[in-house]
């Protein structure tokens, strides 16, 4: 059988970031028949009258077709993740983190541009749904997905369903205010979660810790510039044994810790599940976010330990989960229908 | 017909709160036959062996029987709501407000004195399930019910069901942190939202304004001692137009918007009742809550408007969601079976 296979076997899933787009073919039975990667365009970008991030979903479609030995024939539907509020339509209402993304009806000009099925979600719940699926989370009747990059994604499955809401924008726990006071959030408030527990919070962190004259190795592997550290040098620093580097991890690890405890008291979960583009960060600041929730979480020690785990899909997590919901062909709740 | 009609009729309903008890029994045509209502004992004291709460709730159980004609003849069940994490099996596991609370087995303690089914579940869990059933949250399939008293509950409707999470301790939402170098809180931990959302957090604001200078009306009502001043004078004073008591109960309104846009960025209810013993003071503060809650809200102007409004079933709630739970004897997700 070519890969591609029987109609209906295979579903597209492209997942939509800040920096780089990842789209994939999945069959049926779970297998990844098609990769394709490209950086995301500027926001702002137009081409010929439609956003360049269309133009872009589009080329990546075709590039997974040429990739498939039966090419679309016999793909079932494509599934779009996008960062921000997506509506039941598929239209992007609000994406702080993609601001020429406001109001863009994704959903509508893919459909009459590609000849498939199109179904588009939010990329932190398609995330969640593939780690319920296929993941780490798999088998969990209530479960906490965060996917911590450049900001903070969430998808909650509560008694077995995916907890959408009353309009499908559940799970926007990156802009939950943990500090009033605190630096100034991309979506117009203070001090919003993932100010302090994403990339770029760790990064923030970073450059507070250098300009308070702390972090000097992490200084220097940055060109000895304190604004130009980011996370990736605190974090190659604290695997090589850099003390000060680990410090600003644990703090990062710290108000990781916070957010799930605030989530964990209201939803209860039975597993929390962490991935996202900070997840390479994670083995160094896992220990911390242990802690720290255990001391955070209300009656900690009166009630079973809620495990916190690394997400078992990586970076393909949003693509395989935009496949999932598209398959599914809806943006309801409930467990996908076939066994995977 | 007597009251207390045939067996199977009446359920008894008990909420246990931090001052005072209410107990009621209800018909299965949502009609209220019988009320007691008594002090709530000393969290600390005992008697012949047992915790004072557990005499207080037979107490109560015995004036609801005499008040029925037909005595405990049909009554089928007894709930009760107590605040803090109530694990499935009615025990109590972690109560900051309810100190000796802790630990203790109130439905095991109850079950061998009261001969009747008993169950027992979180106040908060109960006065949703009452205000989803019959009050201001009556239709909808996704809700918010937050119950404003000496502390902060909440009960979470989610696709037409209550939400309980992994062990049933879902809708502990007074305890997300949302100011980390806030407050101390009967918890342990600094600055949960209850710390400013609640009836003590009105106290706590208002001390702090008359500390500072402020609020000299209200300070002299509480006798010219600032330690002195409690919500109910600042309420008084700015129901009778005093703008510096306003001012105060503003400040409130914005730290319950806080919080409740926190949530609704979670759950995306599509409504958000507000009720408890904070519920009096509300129409001063509902028009701040509104606008701060659009203000803060991720989206606002791009998502349905979400409306927040009083919780209808006043102080019976959490007694008549007690019943209501024992009657449908569980403690899991879903509307209740009968009409009412």
């Amino acid at each position: 059988m070519k890969a591609g296979g029987p109609a209906g076997a295979v579903t597209l899933g492209i997942d939509v970031g800040g920096t780089k787009m990842l789209g994939l073919a999945l069959s049926d039975e779970g297998e990844i028949l098609a990769q394709s990667r490209r950086a995301s365009p500027h926001p702002a970008a137009t081409a010929a009258g439609h956003p360049a991030a269309v133009h872009a979903l589009v080329a990546t479609m075709g590039e997974l077709a040429e990739e498939l030995a039966a090419g679309l024939q016999g793909v079932r539907a494509l599934g779009v993740g996008m960062p921000g509020l997506v509506d039941d339509s598929g239209r992007l209402r609000f994406a702080p983190n993609l601001p020429a993304g406001d109001d863009l009806d994704v959903a509508g000009r893919l459909r009459g541009r590609v000849g498939l099925p199109v179904v588009v979600d939010n990329d932190a719940t398609c995330a969640a749904l593939a780690e319920w699926t296929l993941g780490a989370a798999a088998g969990a009747t209530d479960a906490l997905v965060v996917t911590l990059g450049t900001g903070i994604g969430g998808g909650i499955v509560a008694d077995g369903q995916v907890l959408r809401g009353a309009q499908g924008f559940a799970g926007e726990i990156g802009h939950m205010v943990v500090d009033p006071s605190g630096p100034l959030c991309t979506c117009g408030k203070r001090g919003c979660w993932e100010r302090f527990a994403s990339g770029s919070g760790l990064a923030r962190l970073a450059r507070e810790a250098a300009h308070a004259g702390r972090l000097g190795s992490v200084v220097h592997l940055a060109g000895d510039d304190p604004d130009a550290v980011r996370g990736e040098h605190v974090s190659a620093a604290a695997a090589a044994g850099d003390t000060e580097a680990q410090s600003v991890l644990d703090e990062l690890g710290w108000w990781i810790a916070l957010g799930l405890s605030n989530l964990a008291q209201v939803l209860d979960p039975g597993i929390v599940v962490v991935g996202g583009g900070l997840v390479e960060t994670l083995t160094l600041v896992l220990p911390t976010i242990v802690r720290s929730f255990a001391e955070m979480l209300e009656g900690a020690d009166r009630r079973p330990h809620i495990p916190i785990v690394p997400a078992a899909l990586g970076e393909q997590a949003g693509a395989i989960g935009a496949a999932v919901v598209a398959r599914e062909d809806r943006r309801g709740p409930g467990a996908p229908t076939s066994g995977l």
